[in-house]
């Protein structure tokens, strides 16, 4: 992603048939858009969705999301198909809870101010403190929640969440989200967790990845769903270790592989690459 | 790629200006096709080449691919663009040139006859008598060629290769192409580089590569062009190596190394996906 | 490993305590060898298991593996310690069992045969009759079972693996080896699991990598113990994948991974590197 | 590395002859010491040379690195090698010059707060006076150099180069050392490259690679000498890119990659795991 995105996205899903991509194609030229990507996908036959991904240019004095969005409506409804459009302008509202280990945090705090993520950061909340010169040296809202317990807490936290973010990343938080706030929220949140799903659900995966003596270990960046640790996965990353690596090497190792599969989850989400389908992802 | 691909594939390849990708997709709808993939890329605008690999399933009793380029070069003529077409049907003749080196020989036999690869095998060459019994034993034809200097040898090579083969691939073949066969073959070559291209060009590399203490050696499969070592680049894979290694290590290293990077590249070819583009490639 | 190799390796194991590195390589010099690789790895101080593989030349003339045996196990029984001794002359005997699917058979075959496993092959065992001329012509052994109910072959089979066999490859083996066979076979058996442990156990586990739509697939090989693909991992490689693979695709990379696995984790313990610790192995 | 580590390393080199690893192992069990890791290395037999890493406990109120150094002297005398001797308690003093690039700073900055690095940061120069904030928020002094001809305060720096640091980062330093500063220096230097070396000396590497069509791009930590990016290589990070990537794309992979690459040499440089042998490095 250029910093200087001009352009516009369209997402649009359905039931897999002839003539879908021309039909899109087609608007794109007839209003005089240039197309600069364009991607698909469709799953195996005995399913058929049907997703497409197409990026143009277009003169934006004459042309803006809500007008665009009138003309793809009429033909989504013609293939009976969900289409979403994209302004490459609107900066997505990322809201972030992090609980005490901070390396994840930092490296979304680094991409968004290095101008390498697609997102605002309206707020960060953590039951740690120790975060808050950190996040307020960058200006940014700083919200201390104590415990999961505190659920009044949550329902403040959850007031700012549906107002000011578009959706969530909950970057190492070690806290778990009421089924109430999930079902509130109702937008996605991403998590980043710090193994190789689905292999070591639940707690301090490094230390079952130690014990199992694997080979290789990982880090699964996914959509939180009511199952713990069980929603679509988006990326993952993968190191080698060895028999000299104890728990605390692995999980150095883990932390940089955490990093990095949320950094790429998080700017593939914002530039409105990735799609879910079932239990799975499509990332375009 | 399955093994009962039925589909047609149209290559197209141009100036970048709106209108290609609805052009295209629209004409595959109103002969009745149905897109199964698509793929498209333009170089950065100071350049603008437009490139497009679309994928579609259509009714076989009604079309062929020789009544489809009818239809297909009316709009390529239209947009001044080059449009090749494919059918899924029809294997490419992979002629292989082979020196005593077996292991991407090997793997290009099994990966034919294991039917991986959208290729047929018309005949193998080498300068080493040994491989024969290895080929014959597929029901390939072996022919042996003594050395660079025998002109008339290769010249009957020439011969059979510009009649039996679409393509060739040099799977560690020591021999130099003479620049006449290269002009007089005038189809595109393979070849598979056992280094980390653009590092270490000519021979031996892996000795290269201990001498100079690298911690990665890499193999590089490219096309073949007048200058030694230095067509444009379609696959490499690369491995992490320590101080341990040897020449010998690192040679054994290699030779995997070699294999995946000449097999991902002859796959990807042989699905026309890699198209040239100046002294770079692209790869669908 | 060089293919005129001459050293010999000791691995020591023991209760982890001072002088014991001392106490070897000191023995090592008295008896005129000099080392040429040593390693060593102790387990966290709660357990303390300490673990060294010593490799040093010395006069053949002087000193064969009995000489050796004979000094060192003095040593061992002052630390209490097991210890082996291996003249790198002499090639493991390496058994192999195999169903249809083929690749890993011919990894096998072919590093075998261009002298880059320190193994020889007694026999290949396989319930597909299919490769029998494949096997034998590389002038090798072939024995037929129909199935794994064939409880008078399996003694057939047991017979030949004990007396000819000092280890076995499971190279894809489908059929499930009966409790009896593992007791009474008592060496060591290494399988290749075409999953990535411990995630995907049991049957097809690329179509279960499939249906929770991962991003990284990966091969493990692992020594057999009682526990359906339960033994200690010795190897694992893994690839990143997209929504773009189906299970076809899916298999098709999962046999590289496997084939490098496998070859990895044979040609290490070829060397006498892997040493069982536990659930887990060091691989020195 | 465990944050508390309490353990001596000795780094021992010299020619290759039999009893060298006796000799220092015997000497550390006499001494009453503990061998936790020890690893070695001979170059090929032409050569001859001997690397040796030792690292063990022992007991603090008898010894301290003064009079360990007494006895290994003496040993070392014996073997004409050359012998040093270090304590993990004492962390090296790493100086920082950086340009306006920050990735590879705040990583540095990162590792050290958090523990990870057996270091500490006396100082931080930059011709970039931006840095000034984040560098003195850590509570570190930063020092400003306008320019490379600024050769009064190249001096300067220099003067507290020589005394307040036991080695400098140039973690991506732009401006070139003058031949004087590295003579007078005359301790080790470790700058990231980034590029793969080497393949793309010199400035613009990512534009190099793209120019090139390469498939893979890299970043090289390295040692620096006389000569521009040619000296000893520590440590190579590689990742996979395709003809998308624009120079914006491989500038922002090639980050990532810097990070890890530099990372991981600095780490196991203050591990005293590092050792330069003519062009090369031994990294144990």
């Amino acid at each position: 992603m250029s910093s200087a995105k001009e352009s516009f996205v369209i997402l649009f899903q359905c039931q897999d048939r002839p003539g879908i991509v021309a039909g899109v194609s087609e608007l794109v030229f007839r209003l005089g858009g240039n197309i600069v990507d364009a991607d698909q996908h469709t799953t195996d036959p005995s399913q058929g969705n049907f997703f497409m991904r197409t990026e143009f240019n277009i003169d934006r004095k004459r042309w803006n999301k809500e007008r665009l969005s009138r003309e793809f409506d009429l033909l989504a409804a013609e293939f009976r198909a969900e289409c979403r459009i994209f302004d490459s302008r609107d900066k997505l509202r990322m809201g972030i809870l992090v609980s005490r280990p901070d390396h994840c945090l930092l490296e979304l705090l680094y991409l968004w101010k290095s101008g390498e993520l697609n997102a605002t950061i309206p707020f960060v909340v953590s039951n740690y403190e120790g975060h808050r010169s950190l996040v307020e040296s960058y200006g940014l809202p700083f919200y201390f929640i104590r415990s999961s317990k505190d659920l009044r807490l949550e329902e403040d936290i959850l007031r700012i969440a549906v107002k000011e973010s578009d959706f969530l990343v909950l970057a190492r938080y070690m806290l778990v989200l009421s089924p109430q706030f999930l079902t509130s929220y109702n937008k996605d949140i991403i998590n980043i967790h710090h193994g190789f799903l689905p292999s070591f659900k639940g707690a301090d995966p490094y230390r079952q990845a130690f014990d199992e003596g694997v080979k290789v270990i990982g880090a699964t960046a996914h959509f939180v769903n009511e199952l713990l640790d069980g929603g679509p996965i988006i990326s993952q990353q993968v190191e080698h270790v060895t028999h000299r690596d104890d728990p605390y090497t692995l999980l150095r190792k883990g932390k940089n592989l955490e990093k990095r599969a949320l950094a790429e989850a998080v700017s593939d989400y914002t530039e409105y690459r990735v799609i879910r389908c079932g239990n799975k992802t499509v990332v375009f």
